[in-house]
């Protein structure tokens, strides 16, 4: 498995529009075992996306979909950067299910 | 929806230890709705966990859960320490699913 952790920032104020973007095809992505957004409750404009793939190459294939793709050019303008970033190896747990694809 | 991401370093090779206590239950927990372990690629001492809880009070509740008391008791030897904590507000995406409890 494969797994990301990483915070993103955005505009001012713009945070549950980003938010509106990256939940509407979360559970559209082959090999998507997990894929949680979240708010950062101590920065108003910094969200923490969590996420679990079967392998590194459905995630980075994800990144090819045209729901995706659409996302990204939404967002980019509402994007004001990134903070931290961990790759993970997910092993087990509870909640990581596959998607509909 | 209350949310953790944290790192746990442990005892030297015992990560494999540590990670079979700790999702020995990880389905079992009222209000859990997400509840990952994750190897740190970049450290072979250290475990990534995040968890999507219905609310911070199952959170709470879940540690007095006698399952869960046990776990502590048993990895409690092979922890070394923590390091990076971050709580979050999860709202939404792929995975979050609620527990047989």
């Amino acid at each position: 498995m494969y797994g990301l952790i990483g915070r993103m920032r955005v505009q001012p104020g713009r945070r549950d529009a980003v938010i509106a973007i990256l939940t509407r095809d979360a559970a559209a992505m082959p090999g998507c075992l997990s894929y949680i957004v979240a708010k950062d409750p101590a920065d108003p404009d910094s969200i923490w996306i969590t996420e679990a793939w079967d392998s590194a190459e459905s995630h980075r294939a994800s990144l090819k979909l045209p729901s995706v793709q659409a996302a990204i050019a939404e967002a980019r303008p509402l994007i004001a950067g990134f903070g931290e970033r961990f790759e993970t190896e997910p092993v087990g747990g509870h909640g990581l299910v596959k998607g509909p694809a």
